[in-house]
């Protein structure tokens, strides 16, 4: 037996083998969803958000940095539009990704009484928003539409292309959450604007990983351009902003798409999380993730380099380009070998028991491998060490 | 571009269309399990269970009651084979289907460290424990293996079959939830001798329903043994048994197996639920759910002998069959035509608009209408009150 269900964008086919006392299941859930890039999204002659609210009513969560800035222009897009809106108002930061802040939303569905296939919650934030609304659109009644609107670039060009949501628990990164599909997402660079630099840079960080790892053209955009992307906040030279952000994401969806569940352990994608995990936490004051994802990068590219493999050349110019993105490239907690040793049997642990580290050996070109060893690492602090001794510490 | 990627038992195709600033992306989740009809799965010699637990070390939650009774036996069996647990043992009953009770297995999951790919949490318990399990587990982590060892009637031929999982949340039944398959289910119905008489009767409302709407064959089981079977606890005839579990477990399959994730709402399933939400949270002392539903089952077969389907012979044979299994046949509340006619507008209400409701036209066959009014609402219970003041009312 072969049977297609479907309804709106999910499908399901499904088949049973019956023999003696055994069942199995074998089942198939699809799923689809786009990602827009809008300009000016709250505009009000902007159709596009309004009519994924057919029922003219809409629960919305807003992170509440960006509540406070564009309440006004919000509110009057919902009011132009005829639409009924209520709003959760969540003060953000990587400490409110909590257990607590997911049940405020839960609770404010059932208030407002979300039905259950037709009426998205719609979430604008960060990346911390995003995940949190996520998640809980995951589990109320087993699954609600959610739309994401991120506001961050970090959340632009990362959190709002895949499936995964979760929260912190137990001081732990993500310790829950669900693969879960928002119903759409609508990106508009607009809302950079208002964005702290940093975390901009911070964002950023996931671009020069992407950049480094496997995306020569877009490493030579931020080569000529990053710096004045960074200062003007991506808000001029639109047709670069729009090359940088379309080649970041399609870069980043090329290696989700066939990994949405994460079955798959060996990633490009995981470059810059190679040595940065357990550093991160380590770091007071704290890094920021994409600060991390940045000195793990050069880190990388430093160890390639003795293996014989990325030229001095490149190496330098990752480093010109990690400054130029106002990222940090060296830090003492990044030439510790010691760390850095334990930091990558942390990461072993996590990947099954191997390394399989991407490295670059050209800009734009990697390989994993598995033989990274001690010395290795050591030589590579020693290069850092010397190179930062003729650089100014960023970090 | 499309790529398979496989891990296990789940596997991901992907694809994405990129057009001009609009990306879309497709993506598929195979999921695969079993379900085995196994004896005496305690049993030391019997390595079925041990098997699943590689790593030798498993975490394993289970009933209150079910502990109080078998735990020498588990004891001895994880023993026996080497096996390093824990255990959380957790109070079942519907109001521990719970936020907290959740919460109490996931502190656990992260004390006992159970590895994210390879080390199934086992739940061995009725349909509440099942379900809370399976929502902590799809959650830890964003999903992690567990196996169901169901050990009420109706955990075996209903909640162990399906990949839906939940908790009761703001006096909701099942607010919370998501869909999330097992790794594998082991279904031994030794466990049903310690089960109390009125909880397998509720399981078996679950049977009845099936048999009624959808299989000829099983009511006839039902009709010659029904009333042995629930003597003697399901623990004799052994043929017998084995006939009417996996006759269950095969007609229930076969409605799930191309409707997972609900994406259908016209549903045999939904046979016995028509009626029995609302009038199941209005009655004192509460019913049963299988309870409810068996009085939901002849009331629409009552109303389909009302619109000339269903033969009086064939309604007097499933009433006759309902007391065989003590299940009530008819009450009170299941013959107030005002309470029934809002239990369908409310049932309407969630699906979508439409009465999609499943009726017999003779036992095992039935079809969807969606026009039973008023009139016939009171006809049929006129038809019941007079039957009614024949036999004696079982509830
Ligand atoms: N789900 C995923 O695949 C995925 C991928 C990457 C990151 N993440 C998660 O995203 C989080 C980080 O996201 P983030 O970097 O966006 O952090 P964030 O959500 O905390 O936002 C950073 C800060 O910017 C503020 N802010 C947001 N939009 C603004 C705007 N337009 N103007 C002014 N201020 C604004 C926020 O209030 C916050 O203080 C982490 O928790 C990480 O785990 C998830
Ligand atoms: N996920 C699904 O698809 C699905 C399907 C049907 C029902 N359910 C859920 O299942 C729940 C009902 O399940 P249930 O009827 O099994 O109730 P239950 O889990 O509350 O068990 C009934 C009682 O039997 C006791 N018990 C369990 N096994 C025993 C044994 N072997 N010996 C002695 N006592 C035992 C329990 O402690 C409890 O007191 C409901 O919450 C319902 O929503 C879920």
């Amino acid at each position: 037996m072969l049977i297609k269900k479907e309804s709106q964008s999910l499908s399901n086919y499904g088949s049973l083998i019956c023999s003696d006392n055994c069942y199995t299941i074998n089942s198939t859930l699809s799923i689809s969803y786009s990602l827009t890039i809008e300009k000016e999204v709250f505009k009000p002659g902007n159709d596009k958000l309004a009519n994924l609210c057919p029922s003219k009513r809409a629960l919305i969560v807003i992170d509440k940095s960006v509540w406070d800035i564009y309440k006004d222009e919000i509110l009057q897009y919902f009011a132009s539009h005829d639409i009924l809106i209520d709003f959760v108002i969540m003060e953000c930061g990587e400490k409110n990704k909590s257990l607590d802040a997911t049940l405020d939303i839960l609770n404010r569905m059932e208030s407002f009484g979300v039905l259950r296939r037709s009426e998205p919650v719609i979430a604008i934030g960060g990346g911390v928003l995003l995940d949190v609304v996520g998640f809980a659109s995951s589990m109320y009644r087993r699954g609600i539409p959610y739309i994401r609107v991120p506001t961050t670039l970090m959340a632009m060009i990362d959190a709002t292309l895949g499936i995964k949501t979760g929260i912190n628990y137990l001081e732990r990164r993500n310790r829950l959450g669900a693969y879960y599909a928002p119903h759409s997402a609508i990106i508009d660079t607009s809302f950079l604007k208002t964005v702290d630099k940093r975390e901009i840079s911070n964002g950023a960080g996931e671009i020069f990983k992407l950049a480094v790892v496997k995306d020569a053209e877009l490493f030579d955009l931020l080569d000529k351009h990053g710096k004045k992307l960074l200062d003007n906040k991506f808000q001029k030279n639109e047709e670069i902003v729009s090359n940088v952000i379309n080649l970041s994401i399609k870069g980043m969806l090329d290696e989700l798409i066939y990994n949405m569940w994460e079955l798959e352990l060996q990633r490009l994608v995981d470059f810059g999380h190679s040595f940065s995990p357990l550093i991160e936490m380590k770091s007071l004051p704290i890094f920021l993730h994409g600060e991390a994802v940045a000195l793990d990068v050069v880190l990388s590219c430093a160890i390639s380099n003795v293996r014989g493999c990325l030229s001095d050349e490149d190496l330098l110019r990752v480093i010109k380009v990690a400054s130029d993105l106002s990222l940090p490239w060296t830090h003492p907690l990044f030439r510790d070998e010691e760390l850095i040793y334990e930091a990558l049997s942390d990461t072993v642990l996590h990947r099954n028991g191997s390394q399989n580290l991407p490295l670059p050996v050209t800009i734009g070109n990697s390989k994993f491998v598995n033989n990274v060893d001690k010395k290795q690492i050591k030589k590579a602090t020693q290069i850092l060490e010397k190179l930062s001794s003729h650089h100014m510490e960023i970090y």
